[in-house]
């Protein structure tokens, strides 16, 4: 059991020993700081999941390749160009980025992964990536700037950056686990896939294999959880690195591995929350929660398709309580439930019960709806499991961005 | 063989032989006629198509029981209240509905179906209703006039009304064979189902089995290759109606069958191209074309997932030629395609060659997607069928209908 668990304050990817990062402006978004890259001081054991697009960018089908793995040294990061559909051009642009950071650690090649995120279908300009590296070698450093600067460097229509890291004790190890964690994603975002780029990291002894387990699990019921519009990216990519530097060891079977899973699953929900409330012209953070369900896939099916349903975020976005949109949305998701045992709440309001109106507060629920943070509830009451799925609502601000950002 | 397909110009409903109809307001909408009948001389074979929603509103769960039928003699429409999720109360109303109505034509209320649309989970003002019907008796008639009154009643968010009337010949039937028609639906329209309200007419000899038959065929390419919004409403109904009063006689395994199911079709893909292009804030029609597929099914999933992407949609109205996102769509839609062999025009600009990024002029894309009808291609070269699904835009607009229309 995990009892300690303690936020430290301001800190990212760098907090756990055994890692160094940085980042600098090498000139592929239109302003502010766009590569970054994350070292590990020797040999990380590093884990990963990509996007299930059938569509994917040459740092994903390479990753791929590579990953789990014993020998990882460092992913270096872009944002700004995808390099996604550049076909065997994109391709070696791609590899010609890993070798010239290798170079400069003197790695082999396979031994540095890569992960870009921006525009579709741009060729990748190798040259300033190479100079961008040059500059980020000599930058190399521990600590909080060095971590808000990387949160800042992979971000492309995000609102802001997004970066945590925990100190974690549990009888079950010696010492204390150190975990960090990076991401960006605002747009492009959909649930059951691993979504997003997303760095993590740890001090913590762990074994490739079981490390890919415990980050497929925490991805299921997280980043897989996050809608902001249904699309899903051809360059998601969530690794896992882990430097061994630290006190803690994980094995399979027992209490270290529970705990290391939960203590993991938590900064990634901290991460897939942050996500969905920065959501591209989001105005407040929905939890879409299903409870009573008779399967958790249920569960979770229902919330995902009132989470995407376009009608609902435009409701939630005008403080609507319309729940008749939820209800109609929850009756297409595919799952049998009976519609007349149905309750809907928002917040602790109940505005639908037994599948039909009931008088409530409008003033009361609206201004709840006003609210930066918003929980809808729906009860099928045919079950005990439940699942929730994060989103945010659908602004003006929404059609803004993706209508105004041109290729 | 069809040999003449002639519009009857402004006609609607009641173009066939065999038909009234009228309309009135009654109050239910904040303005305009919102309570529409349309009544058959004789009893009508009769074959209907509803949602697949789990949620279904009392109209919906009545109309199911009493069609396909020989000997339904009216239909009664309103707009403004869907009467749907209001439980026994509601099932009790929607009986009312049909019995206020029955008894003015002094028939049983089993021959009276009825149709609603408009807000979930508010009690239906019966009595409204019933001082609508008094008006509608003595307005009773056949014409343009009439025709384009039912088809604005049943309008809610729709800009425009949507009606149609053709005259049609075959080798196949003695003398000519009329079909008109009249639809609504903006918001909350979704493919893969028996979408919105569409009301069909035709004055041929044709058993309600068959008719059923010929209808569901017709749906399954037209208005189920629609979306404006993923969302799938609780009250979607499409009925056909049939007077028999014509001289065309349809038989199963025949070519009457053959061409009335084409004719049939074509009334049914003008009405929902009409619902496409009036999409609730839409600025244009857009057909997401998958040519040379392997199967049609394939072809229809990965042109349903393009149409419904949020973040294609936003960027037709930006009028940006963002082929990326058109790919990473069609990439996360479930069928196996091979991406290196994917072209993806717009009109007939190729912007997209196997797979990857070609030069094209970017102005001229610009200009074409700037136009009312767009059509987006797009060609896996992995087979020889074909499938297209209309949608609009997503605009500010929509954004606006959809967050300012309160409950």
């Amino acid at each position: 059991m995990i009892k300690e668990w303690r936020k430290i304050e301001e800190a990212g990817v760098t907090a756990p020993l055994g890692f160094r990062a940085a980042a600098t402006r090498c000139g592929l978004k239109t302003a502010g700081m766009d590569l970054a890259w994350i070292v590990c001081d020797g040999e990380a054991n590093v884990a990963g999941v990509f996007t299930t697009n059938l569509v994917q960018a040459s740092c994903v089908r390479r990753n791929k390749k590579l990953v789990p793995s014993g020998n990882i040294r460092a992913v270096l990061v872009n944002a700004g160009n995808a390099n996604a559909c550049n076909g065997d051009q994109g391709d070696e642009d791609n590899e010609t980025m890993a070798s010239l950071a290798a170079q400069c650690l003197n790695i082999p090649s396979d031994q540095e992964l890569t992960a870009s995120t921006g525009v579709i279908g741009k060729w990748l300009p190798v040259e300033r990536i190479e100079k961008g590296v040059m500059e980020l070698m000599p930058k190399l450093a521990r600590g909080v700037q060095t971590d808000a600067e990387v949160a800042r460097a992979i971000m492309t229509t995000d609102t802001r950056p997004k970066l945590i890291a925990y100190s974690c004790r549990s009888d079950s190890w010696e010492g204390e686990l150190v975990l960090g964690g990076v991401c960006k994603g605002s747009g492009m975002i959909a649930p059951n896939m691993a979504t997003m780029l997303c760095f993590l990291t740890t001090d913590a002894v762990i074994d490739p294999s079981l490390l890919q387990k415990a980050l497929r699990s925490a991805i299921a019921k997280t980043f897989n959880r996050v809608t902001v519009d249904t699309d899903t990216s051809t360059n998601d990519t969530c690794l896992a690195l882990a430097s061994g530097r630290g006190t803690a060891m994980i094995s399979e079977g027992r209490e270290s591995y529970a705990d290391y899973a939960e203590a993991l699953e938590r900064i990634c929900l901290y991460l897939a929350k942050e996500i969905a409330r920065d959501g591209e012209g989001a105005t407040k953070l929905v939890e879409v929660c299903v409870r009573n369900a008779n399967k958790e896939e249920d569960a979770e099916r229902i919330a995902k398709t009132v989470a995407e349903s376009p009608l609902v975020k435009t409701a939630l976005f005008g403080n609507d309580p319309n729940w008749g949109r939820i209800l109609a949305a929850a009756g297409r998701s595919g799952v049998i439930f009976n519609v007349d045992d149905t309750d809907i709440l928002l917040g602790e309001i109940p505005v639908c019960v037994k599948g039909r109106s009931v008088p409530f507060d409008e003033k009361a629920a609206n201004r709840y709806l006003m609210g930066k943070e918003v929980q809808i509830t729906i009860n099928p009451h045919n079950g005990e499991t439940q699942a929730s799925v994060w989103t945010c609502d659908y602004s003006y601000d929404y059609i803004k961005i993706n209508a105004e950002y041109h290729t």
